[in-house]
This record gives structure tokens, sequence and C-alpha cells, in this order.
């Protein structure tokens, strides 16, 4: 038995509430310190979503799965651990609680609460970035969740630290987090124009990944049941 | 049962004293090296900080719980893991290390002992800055004390590194720290006519991180006995 | 007993893929943006990499052992592991994997899909660089195997990020992926012509630490019967 | 019981060689890189000294304990771990592998296979850093050796991270490592007249610890018999 719902979805927007809080801050952190060197910027911007990551879904995890992206609970709801009504639920909370972490770090550094970034993110290198990005992170997903998945957060949290740089895009492999972005003229800001190629390819690299292990480990919805870690009374974590 | 008082608090007292040692000192070393890049100064700042709680957190957490911090000990009071009176004396032994800590990293670098803090921090950015990164702080906390409190270590140290770059006050998120960076005029220090704000604002971020679990967890103190690690010899590390 | 042959090639191919994308990608983002200092780039390329090989051998390694390095595979059959035919697949599904990898990398940031790199590596130190740096990774691989083989995944991250640094070839250690560097001309790239030489520098270190592990532990057949990690299903891992 | 000595001391040899060489390697190839700037060169010999740290004491502490450092064998003997002679030999593998290891780094960097440093390292307060640097490190280990053995490696590598900027030495806190370094005259040297005021320092700074952790732990030698990790075949890891 999972906790109930009510209780999920807090877990749920408050994870990704501080995660966009995390991108989107040490963006601007990192910009304002880095004299305009923007490798810099971008390290700093890493280390701090990649740690982030790390605590969050060490926390949140153990309640809700700590998701914190509608690709994952989608992908979740392909291979029967949420229904789809909670699904959609999930999204919902994943949704608000980024644009709340968003308006956070606007106003963490004294910035207009809501600015509309005008930084283009566009083109099929982008495109197939996100897309390449968010088959990988499901890969990471699927294969820790079977075997080990007390070494899902590690491995989610390291994955995102290596794609900010291997991906053209900065890999936002993440539609909730990716409509919040949108709300902040910053260095981690996307044109809200450019959200929905991103939003698409996003899909279509979780759902390619899910695919694959679904063919590679065909028991897989039984063995991986809880996702993205063990969050069930009746399941303990390993 | 716990290990005895005084070796709790000569524990408090130790961990706290190196843990602002790290702060202070890798802010000196990172702002002589960096040749007037903030970011970098900075980026060197966070590493020292996150590895030294890391390998803190596990040095003093099985002794003391490694609280390190008057929320994190207050907090463990309104739970009901420790006394109030007990509260108190953690918050000396932490105040009086993280002075320690200073005077330890002032004479480190051949600099004076003492000397307070020219460094102006103010303003309703910083507050909320520091509001919301001991929220933050509280929640990983209980979050990972309930269900895998092995991992407090590497939740913690992630959590402070992330914070280090998401918030504008660079998330100092604990009193005895924020007194004990008052007294070097480095880097790392801060205006001792700033410090009290910070402190009322670190104080309510941890209580409504608490309140907030509370509603989430209503059964949190049984399951979350030892914070922010197992210290009791009869509650065995999970 | 193993998952079935394709299961482990199609997840040496895809790890493979991934950790050569990883390795590529982060190179001509980091030259791109650090403005001309090679050691900000080195550095971002650094933190890929051993962050992607923590992801990926969490993620690959509990199917196919997470090789990703003919090396490796050859090791493993010296030990008995694999036997050859099985390695032979195995160095198959790695070069294949770190080709697709390359073109990925190359496509993801809108260069062409394969461009012959320039880069010249060549001389007796990258040699024996090359040598010292595989010889330490079976070290690694062989030490970790015979005793905690679920901190394989951390301790072979570990040491490629500290061994970018330390040997004056940015140690490839892998065969595999010096072929499919040698497709893009770019940061991380090597000349074709000097490729042959790196790869008998990897065979030859690799040799000598097996070597070396089989007069330490003369039962290491026994005790690490699945390299790099258990992904047998009758061999549960510790 | 343990490994044959035999073993045990190829195991120090060898692990000590490759941290030296880590540290040295990474000191030439930083400066190299950093264009001048010493926070660069810093960060990139910091990161791979702890992430070789971490990979080594997984690789050799199941076999030697990794001590990797005379003033760790010297504590375990003052705790009964092991004998006089038997820290002597130790200390002699030590000494003899971290000679190698500079001797392999100058080598892999295509420089005078010995150069004696003339890196000037004197004065008040980096007599203080060696010694409260040591002091933590064997705070360190003694904490997690008594409770949490198997998380000694992680707590070493990022004590030591931290310590790189936190001490106005950069935190040698190692004789066997201060002696490897006098033999070459680039970043990570030593003047060889600077070296024997280091040692002394360590070794006070470790003593100390371990009389602290004595009075902390009357029983800190039958709970911690293994140092720095479980290497004894009937003392199974935790």
């Amino acid at each position: 038995m999972k906790p109930r719902l009510s209780t999920r979805l807090a877990s749920e927007f408050f994870g990704t509430a501080f995660l966009v809080a995390a991108v989107v801050g040490s963006g601007i952190m990192g910009e304002r310190l880095a004299g305009g060197n923007a490798a810099i910027a971008l390290l700093a911007n890493t280390i701090a979503t990649g740690a982030a990551l790390l605590a969050l879904i060490l926390t949140f995890g153990p309640i809700s799965g700590a998701h914190l992206n509608p690709v994952v609970s989608f992908a979740d709801a392909m291979e029967g651990g949420l229904s789809v009504p909670e699904a959609i639920r999930y999204t919902a909370a994943q949704i608000s609680g980024g644009v709340a972490g968003t308006l956070a770090a606007n106003a963490m550094f004294g910035l207009p609460i809501v600015s509309l970034s005008r930084h283009v993110r566009s083109g099929g290198a982008q495109f197939l970035s996100e897309c390449i990005a968010t088959f990988g992170l499901l890969c990471v997903i699927w294969g820790c969740s079977r075997s080990r998945a007390g070494m899902v957060p590690v491995a989610v949290a390291s994955y995102i630290t290596a794609a900010y740089w291997f991906t053209s895009s900065t890999s936002f492999a993440n539609p909730a987090v990716t409509i919040a972005r949108s709300l902040s003229d910053t260095f981690a800001g996307i044109r809200p124009a450019d959200a929905p190629l991103f939003i698409v390819a996003q899909f279509a690299g979780g759902i390619a990944a899910t695919l694959l292990f679904r063919w590679l480990y065909p028991d897989l919805p039984s063995r991986a049941r809880d996702v993205m870690m063990p969050h069930s009374v009746d399941f303990p974590a390993r």
C-alpha cells in the first residue's frame, strides 16, 4: 500500500518546486558571478542541479517515488504502477510545483516574480538532444529500479549532471521543468514558444526507452513495481 | 540509550568547529586564489563545504546525531527526540564550537584571530532565501530520517551544496554557523548587525518544515527517533 | 545463470553508446563555452564523464556487467567469466555502440555526423600514460569485485575522474572508446593513426593488472565471478 | 585473520603509488592547462585527489586496510590493530610506493624522473594547518570505523577534498606523501627542507585525535578492530 494520494501529491509539489528553484536559482547566481564565462556558470548550474536532485529524490522518493517529472509518471502508468488519473494528478502537482519554484527563485534573487524567457532554444539538434536525453533518463530509471532501487537517487542525479554537458539543449528532459523554466528570463530560461517541441521530444524519448526495457525485461512491471523508488509500505526498500 | 551527554556535547563541539573551519577557511583560500572571479571562489567554497559536511556527519552522526545546528536540535526537541535543556546544551556546544572553528581558520591562514566581518547581507531577498533554505534543509532531514536514515549524511551534504547556489544568501541555514561567520572579515563573513534577522528566518523556515512533516507523517516521532542519524545503542543504523 | 546473450549485447551497445556520447558531447560543449581555458573545458569533460559512468554502470551493470570496454571483457575471459567467443561479441557490441555514440554526439551539436580527428596524441609519455591508466582501472575492478561488488560503479567512476587529470593522455583506457573518439574532430578526438598504439598500451596495462591480482588472490575467479557487477540471477548482489 | 603480510604490503605499495601519482600528476596537468589561475589548478588537483582516494580505498581497503599513510598505521598500532614491526613495514611500503608514484607521474608528463621541489611551504600557519588537518583525518577514521566502516572510503575522500581548501598548506596530512611530493618540482611539490616539520605536525595531530577518541570511546579498539576498513576474513564488512 502506498501513502495516501494527498500526501504523495504534496510530495511531488514540494519536490518539483525545490528542483526548479535549484535549476533557476543557481543559473541566476552562476551567471551573476561568472564574469561572462559561460562554462563556469554552467558548471555551477550543473553541480547545484545534480546535488539538489540527489537530496530531493532521497527526501521525497520514499513518499511519492519522487517522479518530479510527467514523463516518469506516464511511463510508470504504461507499466501499471500508476493509474492514468493518478498520473494526471501527479503531473498537475509537478507543474504547479515547478511554477512555484520559479517564482521562489526569482523572488530570492530580487527579480520580478515572473518574466517570460527570451532564451531561444530551437532547431533539430536541440530536438534530438531532448529526445536522447529523456531516452537515457528513462533507461537509467528502469534499469536501476529493476535491480537496485536504492541507488536510483544516485544514478538519476549523476545522469542529469552528465547530460547537462553532453546535449546541446543542456537536457531539460522534463515537461514540468520546461514549463516552469519558461517563466524566468534568466540563464536557465526557455522561450515559451520553444517549450512545446521540447515536451514532444521528451515524451518520445521516454516512451522509446520504456518500450526498449519492456523488450529487454518482459517481467519489468513486477520487478520494478515502485518507480522511481520504493514507497509502498508493503514493498520494502532494497 | 544514547551515549552520555558529555560525549555528545564534545561531538557537537568538534563537528561544528570543523564545519565552520571548512566554510571560513575555504572561503579565504578560494578568494586568495581565484584572481577576482567570484564564481570560482564560491565553487571552491561549495565543494569544500559539501565534502566537509559529508565527512563530519558520517564521523559525528553516530555519536550525537551531528546536528551541528541549533535549528535541528530544537526541531528534534519539538518532536520529542531531545529535551529542551538538552537542546540548549547542544546549542551552546555548537556556538562555542563554531567560534573555535572561525578562530582556527583565521589562524591557519595567518590572519588576526578575530576580525568582525563587514560583509553586508541584508534585505528581503536574503531573508526569504534563509527562510526557504532552512525550510528545505529540515524537509531533507525529516524526509530521509523517516525512511533511510543511513543516507542522511549524503542528502544533507548534497542539499547544502545546491543551496549555496540557488539562494541569494548562499544558504547559511544555521544560527551557530551564522554567529561564527560574523567573526571573520573574509569571503564567508557576515556583518554582526545582519546576523539576528538571518537567525529569525532560519528558525521560521525550520519550524515550518517540521510542521509540514508532522502533517504528512503523524507518526514521524516514532519513525525518525534519532535525528539526524541513529546514535542510540538500542536503535540500530538502517 | 546470466541474462540471455542478446540482452547482454544490447546492454553493452547502449551503455557504450551513452558513455561515448557523454565523453565526446561534453568535450564539445566544454570547449564551446570555456572561452579558451582548457582546464575549465577538461573539468566539464571530467565531471560529465565520471557522472555518466556512475549512472551507466548502475543501469547496465545488472544486465551485462557493464564492461563497456574490450579490455575488461578479455580480462574477464582470462579469469573464466566469459568465453572467448562471448568476449569477441561483447567487443563488437562495444565498438558499434561507441561509434553510434560519437555519431549521436556530433548530431546533437549540429556537426557533421563523422569527421576524422586531427588531434595528435602520440609519444612515449602518452603510451606510458595509457598503460598505467588501464593497469589502475583493472586493479580497481578486480579489487572491488572481489569483496564489495556493489561499490564497483562508484569506484570505477571515481577512478576515471581522477585519471583524466593524472595522466598526460587523459586516460582513454578503453579500446572501443578510443576507436569511437577518432571519429569526431573535436576536443575529445584522437587522430586515427594514433589509436593503435593506445590500444596496445591499454591491453598491456590491463593484462598486467589481471596477473597481479591473480598472484595477490589465487582464488579470484571464484570470488569475483561476475565482472564488473553481479548480473547472474543465481549470484546475488552484495 | 588478515591476508598474509606480503599481500598487504603490496597493497599499501600500489595504493600509495597511485595516490601520489594522482596528487602530483593532476597538479602538473592542472597547472599546465589553467592559464595561470591557481584556483582552477587547485580545483582540478582537489577533484582528482578526492576521486582517486575514494577508488583506491575501495580497491585496497579490503586487502590491507588502505592506510596509505604512516600516521594511520601508527595510530592503528597505538590501538593494537597492528604490531609495531608491522607498522614499520607498512610505512616502508608506503614511502617506497609514494616515491614510485612521483616517478611515474613525472614520467607520464615527460618530465625528468626526479627533480627536487623548490616550493617553499613553511611557517607557523602551515605547521598549524598540517596539525589540524591530520587531527581531523584521524577523527574521521576513528569515528567512522567505530560504527559504519563501510563508509570510511567516502568519509576520508570527502574530508581530504575539503581539507585541500580549508588549510593554508592544502593538507598533505601524510608523511609518505610529503616525502614523495618533495621529489617533483611541480605544482604539488614541497621543498625537502620543509618536509620534516610537516611530518612532525602530522604525527602530533594524529596522536591527539587518537587520544581524543580513546577518551570518547574507551571500547574503541574492540569496536574498530580493522582500520581503515574491514580486511580480516573473520571480521565481515558492515
